[in-house]
């Protein structure tokens, strides 16, 4: 974390690409300000005008991003070996050519056009999914595909690899079709068994306290809760409820996750909440206030993204010093007499049920990579044309029954559930179970470099881990990808195996196994 | 209504004019989201990036309002003889080139500097109100005089004219100092001598009832009622709360107002939320679905804007038929035993207390105007140099002393109450009172029109009165001037006169007169 970004000696094409960038992602910034007000405040009628603010902005950050300008300069900061010798300078420099090289691939009219039609696809989305209406989405989702098809031939893939490798790259620099489809393989290779083992042991944890009625108020007082507890700054940032949980890092001093609430499902919403705080804590601990704009203060990858908040979501918030600190303070919260019929233990093995769930962001910790899995394999199935949109319910429902014995009882809880197709982020679900992977990588580590946390967590106390997260992931930004920061963290290159052990370890004692 | 507005043969650069403008107007409503998120949802620690943000916007805003290819296109339109003929074609053009003319005389980094500044001050003064403290502000009130002062150069003003003139034109087109400053005498020589009359009559009607505490979930329902019924259309808008209440018609399908709520102070919230959707059912009822972006959808003035929240803040909503409805509603509302100590008579009566306030927007319809005459010739004295900033308390507690006959206990409820000076809308005060001289005249008119009107509003009916304010206001946008709206719709220019009558007529009665 020592080492030197701001480079002595001057150089005004430096000064300027940075400038440049930091106007770009002001703009790019005031876009996310919108977007957010798309998910959570604005009114249905302002839809069409939504999509137009979105296409215009985007087509403007578009333009900046891809100036001829950012191109001299960048070229001029190439040639110059003090900048060079900066490792902090060296780095951003090499990020900021991948970027201005994929930005200057992607045709004008057509980031616009998607920015167009996802927006406006998101509302068909929303709408449609509420009255389970496939028939409305599909011309949309059709759209969606050509642009997507449009977009990953105009951006390229290497020889010998495939067009998913185009969109995959835009979230996961390095990570390639072929080493997912092996590295997914491997995973479910250990995961298969140890998901079939559950199902026969007979065993049925309790989860009907889940089910306690608790009033929302009650529900958001703890959350927010939580969320300072957390570590997260309220004074820079806001906690607000959509349908679909997000967290957007719109710029310093302005960072925003949403979460849900049911009255009778307050443990999904505080997973929810704890899912999105993990990645509001990157983004407000990402080193922005000097280089806002620049990849040193954005996040190494999407994967790497995940791994912060399914580690806050899953193995904090599913541990069972967890739920020795979290039962008490729900009770003090929620009212004296609620939930008195449930003791730690029982907590802990409802949170950690194995249980195939139609509803991906419903589902546990082992099924949840079946569901990633599925949808690798469909949305890549869609865009190389072997599947059209119209057969997705049926290819779905029919995986499902495969993969997790399922029956789908309608597209809103089958192949409408989720936002992202209606967004056009193609290759990003695969990044959730990478996620998952780098998390369980880390947790191994840092456990070893922080004896006291079972402890602290027993305590509601989360500071260690967050200053563990901030100086060894948080602080470097895009300074190395995802693998070399996987390597520097942990020693080893990503694996399945971490994630397998830690499954297995938590999973055969709750079910006796 | 009826004249085309659409002209039949192609027009090629009359359309590219028009798709430019829209252009403009979606990142200027892009812009107006993030300025109804400042006020109302953005955390505090993002203001210095919401500065930077609104900065960029503007400044690319005015680039395209300022682009050579408008003056371009302008020209060439201007040139047509068949758009000349087409009444709504001539109007837009000639307002248009009004626009055009006015945006390329301000320099580009002016205009960025005053959308920074503003921003930044903006929230220099909220914080410096609540603390009291002037001297936080005052820097930044200095910045923002010479930077009007600049403004007002760049714009240029007439011939015999004043530095003031280039102001007041942003607002009201073809409004003088020397015509405001004659018309707010005349009024002032009426007005004087009632509210002498007032004072004198010995006579205070009780507005204890109006203190009645009344829970902000109670009025938050009541208020959204009152919103509903005047005809505002909810999925095309919002009713928020910020600490200043505003209205910002964002754009087709968005228009977005707040209000602010006190426990004790139910009927100035409501007074507030019908100013305010006053200004939204304009918005709301502007030709916005195939005109947005172009003249012909804008509001005719900033006074015409504020004559439609000033008729239904005040002359619907201090009535005694509107209160007729509104006690009944209020009190099956807020619970049956609320308010059961007043009739309407009772209420009517304290809703049209004359008496001076420290506060301009918890003033009365008469003593108002006597704050916005201080105001007015408080900012002319900045403007020309003759009252430096640092003496602003004084002279503001000395004017208030001798207009009202109060002392000002402090800044916070002395010169810093209102937002206008630190948002930089230096000429926008007498708009105020121009608004609450077109209601009054405007009133007197549509009585006429509308034999059922004290009816409609007894049975908390608004159709007809909307109705009728939609046709006669609404829909014509800025295709006529505002004292062209006015002679049209009222057979005679502005005066002073129907707001004296009007105010004779109601407050005499009160006070036995």
């Amino acid at each position: 974390m020592s080492e030197q970004t701001d480079v002595a000696a001057p150089h005004p094409a430096y000064d300027e690409l940075r400038r440049l960038l930091r106007e770009a992602a002001t703009l790019q910034s005031a876009s996310s300000i919108i977007g957010w007000d798309q998910e959570t405040h604005m009114p249905p009628a302002a839809a069409p005008l939504r999509a137009e603010q979105m296409a215009v902005l985007s087509s403007l950050i578009h333009e900046r991003r891809t100036s001829p300008r950012i191109g001299e300069l960048l070229a001029r900061c190439e040639g110059d070996p003090s900048l060079g010798a900066d490792p902090g300078a060296a780095a951003n420099l090499r990020e900021i050519r991948r970027d201005f090289d994929r930005h200057t691939r992607m045709p004008g009219d057509l980031v616009r056009e998607m920015a167009e039609t996802s927006s406006r696809a998101m509302h068909v989305w929303r709408d449609a999914r509420e009255r389970n209406d496939f028939a409305a989405f599909a011309p949309w989702l059709e759209k969606i595909v050509v642009l997507t098809q449009r977009s990953a031939e105009a951006l390229g893939w290497p020889e010998g690899g495939v067009m998913y490798d185009a969109l995959l790259d835009q979230f996961e620099p390095g990570m390639t079709t072929a080493e997912i489809t092996r590295t997914f393989q491997a995973l479910r290779g250990g995961l298969a068994p140890l998901i079939r083992a559950v199902a026969d042991s007979g065993v049925q944890p309790d989860v009907s306290w889940q089910r306690t009625p608790i009033s929302i108020a009650k529900q958001e007082a703890f959350n927010l809760d939580v969320v300072r507890r957390m570590g997260f700054d309220m004074d820079a940032g806001r906690l607000d409820v959509s349908a679909h949980p997000f967290c957007d890092g719109i710029g310093p001093g302005d960072t925003r996750l949403t979460t849900r609430y049911a009255e009778d499902q307050f443990p999904s919403a505080l997973s929810s909440t704890m899912h999105e705080t993990g990645h509001a804590l990157y983004e407000q601990n990402l080193p922005k206030g000097g280089h806002f704009g620049e990849p040193l203060a954005e996040a190494a990858s999407t994967g790497i993204h995940e791994s912060q908040s399914r580690m806050w979501e899953n193995l904090v918030g599913r541990s069972h010093p967890f739920w020795e600190w979290a039962l008490p303070a729900i009770r003090q919260s929620f009212g004296p007499s609620a939930l008195d019929s449930v003791d730690v233990d029982a907590a802990y093995r409802s949170m950690n049920v194995v249980e195939p769930n139609l509803i991906r962001i419903e589902s546990d910790e082992a099924t949840y990579n079946l569901h990633i899995m599925l949808r690798f394999d469909l949305e890549r199935a869609m865009l190389s044309g072997e599947l059209p949109v119209r057969d997705l319910p049926a290819a779905w429902n029919e995986r499902i029954r495969a993969d997790l014995g399922l029956e789908v009882p309608d597209d809103a809880r089958g192949c409408m559930q989720d936002i992202h197709w209606s967004m056009g982020a193609f290759g990003y679900f695969p990044t959730y179970t990478l996620g998952n992977l780098y998390a369980a990588q880390f947790w191994a580590t840092l456990r070893r470099a922080l004896p006291s946390l079972d402890d602290d967590l027993r305590r509601g106390e989360f500071g260690g881990l967050l200053g563990w997260l901030k100086e060894n992931v948080h602080a470097h930004g895009r300074r190395f990808t995802a693998p070399e920061l996987c390597e520097r963290i942990t020693g080893a290159r990503l694996s399945h195996e971490p994630l397998l052990r830690y499954l297995e370890a938590k999973v055969r004692p709750v079910y006796g196994l």
